[in-house]
């Protein structure tokens, strides 16, 4: 309990895949390249599949376009996103890993406020492995950090913790704003580094971003699911957002912890406000009906596994969306599509082990 | 919404009483001055009303010893406590301004990491004048900040926030550990300075500490009764942590925010461990029955203000938590005492305008 461990952080290369949706910036890799050369890369490529993504020699990795899509998934490969970043869910799908870290390759290495450059993957790698505390806030924040502990008034009995199934890094320079925002305060950059981690409470929902995100494929893969957006669909920018609020529903039906804070990167450039409005505008009214079906979904006590957890969202979202607009249908069922899909491509042998009790 | 003021903070002089539940270290005042001199002080005597205090020249003060708490409350003087410095909420009782600043006297100036001195009433009163973000989470912390704002995903009709009701400040140098952590950790120092300030999720209960804390009298007054401690009582150290799980439930229901983090202040010694834990080991198992009943607690949407939620609260301790300790029979008593006494103190004209609606 609240052991200051002063082990050095495991890498876990055997266990980690780093997810990418597509590299168009060419120095990406080599900027990461110390850190993420070791690991397996998946790259997803969001657009056309006859562009050839230029990978610099000594990372192992592999790559998969939408014919690639096509071919392993079929039918079923209706349930990924074309030409927008939020294919990369298929990297989470096809990967045998343990862990997964995806990262958008606008995303540089940042420095600590020492000058240092931040190891972003061993950040996450710490956020994983040592337990979040979604039940009772605690007010220095992680108490398992070296120097730290839980407070005066903070229950025994919960100190041992939830599992860390998700650990959302934040962002240097450019601030993750919506269209809107950016707009209105251009010039904005993020300047300050908050040393700290802490568990977003049960219960509370999170505006989860997958520019710098990383979490335990065992115990909640099949939910983090990127949606419908780009070619054909009505909305864009909202796919990291729907991952966010099923996976903390059901981290919170299933007793799991998120953690955000800690890891930062350097955030280079912000995307088009105009091209953003145009993808989010449906998304900034829609979403003022989602988060009260998020806040008040609750999921049957037999809904044990992520999967069953995720079906079940499926239903809800089918039966209680659908009014908001057709899409939610569409959506519904590409839910349950996903999960079927991970279910082919990790045989529940292996997939169905995991995950946490309720 | 979201607008970054760079206007200076008000200084609120004549809306703030410091309140000090003891002087018995003669450098605090001194270390204080350049921030506390131009606010009243309100000294609450924890013990021997015939021991004299020394307050220095060039301050503005009222102090009150038991024998002026007995004189001015009579039989409802019961409800304070004595021989400790949960004492201190008489001095909430007696004030007559907006905003309580209350403080150890063995917490001092602490400096930021650029080696500046911290002006924490300056921090905790720019925490309560701008709102709360009870309902969801912030990623990039407090939103209305200068520099940051609400990330992409934030609900836009959740930006408005919520009346700021409490400020929490913390330590540097000794952290606010129970016993049992200073037993084991007796060279723990918290020396990492986390630049944030956040508000508590709605839902979620955290553990209020006393040492250093701020609030809005007209918004939350009531409910910040300190409880039986000390002197007859089978516990002490559960002030301010039973205080903050009446403060947080009553504030979840009437739509008002709690922000911890900035300020810090420092912490100068640990208290001994092993009276601590003479104190506190009755409240170490009462509190994981106490912690469920309150995360449970519902208040009915009749209680529009914080007395009639406090009333309510005291009604379900009686019928709840009887059956840990007597003692808890006795608390219901108390608190209903202590309303009862606040009301007769700050006549309803004044008292009831303030309060948050449900």
């Amino acid at each position: 309990m609240a052991a200051s461990s002063v082990a050095p952080t495991p890498l876990l290369t055997d266990e980690l895949d780093i997810v990418i949706p597509t590299i168009r910036n060419l120095d990406f890799l080599e900027m990461w390249r110390p850190f993420f050369q070791h690991y397996h890369l998946i790259i997803v490529q969001d657009g056309d599949p006859t562009k050839k993504i230029n990978v610099p020699e000594g990372f192992d990795y592999e790559l998969y376009n939408r014919d690639d899509i096509n071919r392993i998934l079929g039918p079923k490969a209706s349930c990924i996103s074309f030409k927008d970043s939020a294919c990369r869910c298929f990297g989470y799908m096809v990967s045998k890993k343990k862990y997964i870290f995806t990262i958008d390759d606008d995303c540089f290495v940042a420095k600590d406020p020492s000058g240092k450059d931040i190891n972003a993957l061993e950040q996450h790698i710490k956020n994983l492995l040592c337990p979040a505390t979604p039940f009772f806030f605690n007010t220095l924040y992680d108490p398992y950090r070296e120097g730290a502990d839980f407070v005066r008034g903070y229950p025994f009995s919960l100190r041992e913790g939830a599992p860390t199934a998700v650990s959302h890094g934040l962002w240097l320079n450019i601030p993750d704003y919506d269209a809107p925002t950016q707009l209105v305060k251009p010039r904005e950059r993020n300047t300050r580094y908050v040393d700290a981690v802490l568990t977003i409470p049960k219960g509370t929902l999170f505006p989860m971003c997958g520019m710098n995100l990383a979490f335990d494929r065992d115990l909640i893969g099949p939910a983090m699911y990127f949606g419908l957006m780009g070619d054909g669909q009505p909305i864009g920018r909202y796919d990291d957002m729907w991952a966010g609020w099923c996976t903390k529903v059901i981290c919170d039906h299933l007793g799991l912890g998120i953690k955000t804070g800690l890891p930062y990167i350097w955030h280079s450039k912000a995307s088009n406000p105009f091209v953003n409005l145009k993808k989010e505008y449906k998304g900034i009214y829609w979403q003022e009906e989602l988060i009260p079906f998020f806040q008040s979904a609750i999921l049957p006590k037999e809904c044990t596994t992520v999967q069953a957890c995720y079906k079940e969202l499926a239903k809800q979202v089918n039966a209680k969306l659908s009014n908001v607009d057709p899409y939610f249908t569409k959506l519904a069922d590409a839910m349950v599509t996903w999960i079927d899909a991970w279910d082919e491509l990790n045989p529940p042998s292996k997939a169905g082990l995991a995950n946490g009790s309720a």
